[in-house]
């Protein structure tokens, strides 16, 4: 793919400085982007302004700053009520709505920036707020391939692994929300490693770097799934639901035992235990998928 | 601490040749130590015996056969059923349990050994059995310092990450578990990500390498937990409960759509809006640990 070389000149608006906004807009002006901030609050914008950044007083003077213009907020409807009136000043210029929400809703705001002219890409951060700037962190965009490969260099400002997704808009949600359904249970499991470690004396910072051996080893299993889904067969032969379940009854025992609640676990092991009884037991973990293909049992 | 240097003419003991038990055997048969191995259904051994194994006939035989035994098994039960005969056998003996379960039974198993006069260390395999013998391949032992000390090096034949976590012998199965809580939420995850993306068409091979730069950022994270558990504050000034609690909802709104099962994420919601509505909305993610130390609400 071609790309541009990110000039430092070009200027940059960014709307929003909630945590992630002001990481966003501080990236560029550590870049040396002429960056223009704007938000609904315009304290927010104090320690940007300090550092060389422009406050905006309208959202109408901020995206007229930019030919690349940014977007942050809490969500979809928050960031429509923002670009709403601003939509014709948006026209011909690029929109990268780094907002998280769904996937539906960002093929909506796809729709609404086509027919505002507006050549509109849609992102999703994938790094915490003290990860954005640097080399490996990774934010994914789809949509306009115009837009990506224009501002594919200055892009990189916010994070190096800028991945380009394809033309359907709906695709860095999918990923975002697809990922951080991997994300927010494995922070829950974090979390719960630290209660059931403390409450036999374990201290959290001792604790803590053993779980850098079970980060490691799930991108290779998480390889290792891929293959076997695309296969459509879920071995088993180097671990089994029967096993893992059994493993899983354990933790939940010895919570249990603790006080601590197993919520989660519990979760866990009812599409442990659903597979098992569908005749799977022998199959690998990842064989659950068809049980969280079946909704949830919900009022 | 002072170690022996591995001698490869050590003879070693492994009992139980299930999956875990099978590739433990096998690294020591591929190091060049003497194997005697023992399985409840003989059959199991051939692989092994076919590169050079010996079979033991009984347990009294393949504890007779070396000072060092390691067995792993599914659970204590089958370990105590396995040993109990064999108990005066291993007086003197080090004997290595690497069988997963609760630290209640790893000390009820310790109290045991003791009454048996054998040195007794309680181990659990923090990788899949595809990495054992790998040097970064992490197992963690407990109990008895001499015997590791003794047979440190040889049980780096088994992962070279073979860390010791002090003389209660109950340690190495907390550390196991609060990593497999850890571990088997994040691997439901894992799931439902491949489930998500695949009902919008993404390929899980496709999908699968993105899940590196999530499961890169949980190490950094984890640490930044453990300070602010030692510290008691969950500052929240790069993340807030309430902005992950409305990213979760995102998830389990777009997989609800899509007719997925959204159990964990919504025990994960819960533990959320329980930490929102006791006050600590604008605290950090590791917050929820003041609802994960509340029993669950359970039959």
């Amino acid at each position: 793919m071609s790309s541009t070389p990110n000039d430092p000149r070009t200027p940059v608006t960014v709307l929003g400085l909630g945590a992630m906004g002001s990481a966003l807009a501080g990236a560029f002006v550590r870049a040396g982007h002429p960056t223009t901030v704007w938000n609904r609050t315009p304290g927010k914008a104090d320690p940007l302004v300090a550092r060389g950044a422009v406050r905006a007083d309208s959202v109408a003077e901020a995206v007229a700053a930019s030919s690349l213009v940014i977007v942050c907020v809490v969500d979809y409807a928050a960031a429509r009520e923002i670009l709403d009136p601003a939509g014709p000043g948006l026209s011909g210029r690029v929109l990268v709505n780094l907002t998280s929400d769904t996937p539906e809703r960002a093929r909506s705001a796809a729709a609404w920036a086509a027919g505002h002219g507006i050549d509109y890409l849609d992102g999703s951060v994938m790094v915490p707020t003290p990860d954005i700037g640097e080399p490996g962190a990774t934010l994914l965009y789809s949509g306009s391939r115009q837009a990506f490969e224009t501002y594919e260099e200055t892009l990189k400002v916010l994070g190096g692994q800028a991945t380009y997704l394809g033309d359907d808009h709906a695709m860095a949600a999918v990923y975002d929300l697809a990922l951080l359904g991997f994300f927010f249970p494995a922070m829950a499991g974090l979390v719960h490693g630290f209660a059931l470690a403390g409450a036999e004396g374990v201290p959290a910072t001792e604790f803590a770097p053993f779980t850098a051996a079970i980060a490691g080893i799930l991108p290779p299993l998480a390889a290792g799934m891929a293959r076997d889904l695309e296969r459509g067969v879920f071995p088993g032969d180097q671990d089994n639901i029967v096993m893992e379940a059994a493993g899983i009854a354990h933790i939940i025992e010895a919570s249990t035992d603790r006080g601590l609640n197993t919520e989660v676990l519990d979760a866990v092991k009812g599409l442990a235990d659903r597979t098992i009884a569908a005749g799977h037991g022998k199959a690998g973990f990842v064989s659950i998928i068809e049980e969280i293909r079946k909704p949830s049992a919900k009022g």
